[in-house]
């Protein structure tokens, strides 16, 4: 998507310096930096310190890292080096060792002298597969928001809200909730997106810089303002993006989501959750009783980082000195609040028959 | 409440000085101090800078106003200059017209020269009623957790959650929500509290001050994860204040409030409102279409107000440059999510007849 103007995935080859470039979004909105990847060890710390974030970005961030591997040293004992490396610096990320292992599995049956190479097509393949599966998803999504704005009077914008950051700089590019959006406002349909924050870190502030930089009208609002904004009319859609799915249907997202679920059906808002096919467990039928809940440090919810005055990034505490803290990092919507599924394939109903009827080929593999 | 083990009110009449002390509150939760206010312009500034705040505070921050007033002057010309002097300084709070209304009708009728005692022992009048409200919400709100702490296993804590605050900074004492929690706590109940963060101003913040530093056990929480606490049988019991509630039960509270209200409600948790009769608005009846909601100023959502590593209170902003921000202070939860009100005559449900069986004086003043 653009940024002043300008069309960015959130990385990319450039074949001039042989070298992977990032956006290190730890500055971000506040600040717009890429860097270049020049080691295993910047692969690392990029992926460690959350330079790079959200499953399929770390993905294919992961298979260049492979294919950098592969340049300095073709071996085996090279190819399983660099998979344990990079798989250590995120274990539970799914992603992340999927796309590690789909890159070893097809390089080690080849040559060494031909790993370099085709590490890198496949790096490329990795990126831009994501590319099209969010692609696909924002057309499916974008039939939605047509349908709405064709029931409203001339000039009047879709109202849309969205939680977190299921954007751009979570995927390679487009993202998942916000592929509908870029999607629209590209084909000329007015839009008005209401932005969560998304306490504690405020990944809300990453959407509201994606949509300013591509230049989709928003407001940033806190995480309280979303019921009493459905009360009044003020949301058409709601989209949000999911960390995983299960085969019921129930939506695993980011701490708060389920609040603004509940809130669209008290006001009959449709409440969209745009997902790619990765990202369902077939394995997981109930969300709110199967799937554990990471709690994670407090210091994200005691601080807050902003910038001052200066210009100068920095971090707050805002909680009192001796508080304890809580910091559940998702909750789970149950597909009964869930109005449908965005998916590569199609929208479906938040339900078993739903999804197995977009993926009958994954529900018999995971049987 | 207590603070380091010592017995404080939101302000307090030191007699050596012959002066009201009060709690600087913008310091808070990261630093206590004390000021005295030896002026009108101080007590002016003390209400406009909302150095005390919440509608009771402010009341009595004024009957004690008017008092230094008549000290200095008791004249007529005097007792109306300070009345809209001080009615300026936040000129739509409903409890400080009431306040100083209260105060000039009574010192009118007086001779001038038994202005200055009676205008005092006035101002203490209006301070104590506002304690004795409050202690009688929290007598009734206290058997509601005994009911509760009564069905669960020994020594497990009654786990409560509240929204912005409703505390004891926000009165002369014991706060409205959280009178029952600390009369309950005093009691020798096991509890813990969750406190919501309540963005834009984090007054969640001072919640947790006020029951960390007399020594309730709580959580300071975001306000995304009281939903997926509540889904989790993490929370027996919501109780929540209210700056506004109409004579049908609906409650307009501070933003956030219904979206706890919805959670409770999809998860079985008693959702109850503690009020001082006085917030009753018996000229409204529909919350939702007939409150008008208070938008402020974007900079409370753009930034935060934190303190750093050396100590320091600062400011830093959140929001990306350029986003425009939305911020909508209240929302209003009907009272169909309302299990009951807590009110200083006693729990009712919220509806008409419950409020009308409660207050049958106050009914037949509106009519």
């Amino acid at each position: 998507m653009k940024v002043d103007g300008q069309a960015y995935r959130s990385l990319w080859w450039d074949a001039g310096k042989g070298a992977l470039q990032i956006i290190d979004q730890r500055w971000l909105p506040h600040d717009f930096r890429v860097q270049q990847l020049d080691s295993l060890e910047d692969y690392a710390t990029a992926i460690v310190e959350m330079r790079v974030r959200g499953a399929p970005l770390i993905g294919a961030t992961a298979a260049y890292g492979v294919a950098l591997a592969m340049a300095q040293d073709p071996s085996d004992a090279s190819l399983d080096r660099c998979w344990s490396y990079l798989h250590e610096t995120r274990p539970t990320a799914i992603n992340l060792r999927w796309a590690l292992d789909r890159c070893r599995g097809a390089l080690r049956g080849l040559a060494p002298e031909a790993r370099a190479g085709a590490a890198l097509e496949l790096a490329h393949a990795v990126a831009d597969e994501d590319v099209e599966i969010n692609r696909a998803i924002g057309r499916h999504g974008l039939q939605l928001i047509r349908d709405i704005a064709a029931r409203k009077p001339e000039g009047e914008p879709v109202r849309l809200l969205t939680h977190c950051n299921a954007g751009w700089l979570a995927t390679v590019d487009y993202g998942t909730a916000t592929s509908p959006i870029y999607q629209a406002h590209d084909a000329g349909l007015a839009l008005h997106v209401w932005v969560d924050e998304t306490r504690p870190r405020n990944q809300g502030a990453l959407t509201a810089w994606e949509l300013g930089s591509h230049g989709v009208p928003h407001s940033y609002v806190t995480d309280n303002a979303g019921g009493h904004l459905m009360q009044h009319g003020q949301v058409d859609l709601v989209i949000v993006g999911t960390d995983r799915t299960t085969r019921n249907g129930d939506v695993c997202n980011k701490i708060g989501t389920y609040l603004k679920a509940l809130a669209a059906r008290d006001n009959g808002v449709p409440f969209y959750v745009a997902l790619p096919s990765p990202t369902i467990d077939w394995t997981v039928a109930d969300g709110v009783s199967e799937i554990p809940i990471e709690e994670r440090g407090g210091f994200e919810v005691s601080h807050v980082q902003g910038v001052d005055e200066a210009g100068r990034i920095g971090t707050l505490r805002v909680a009192p000195e001796g508080s304890a803290v809580g910091n559940p990092a998702f909750d789970v919507t149950p597909s009964r609040l869930v109005t449908g599924l965005i998916t590569e394939r199609g929208v479906c109903a938040a339900t078993p028959e739903g999804l197995a009827g977009l993926f009958p080929d994954m529900v018999a593999a995971a049987e």
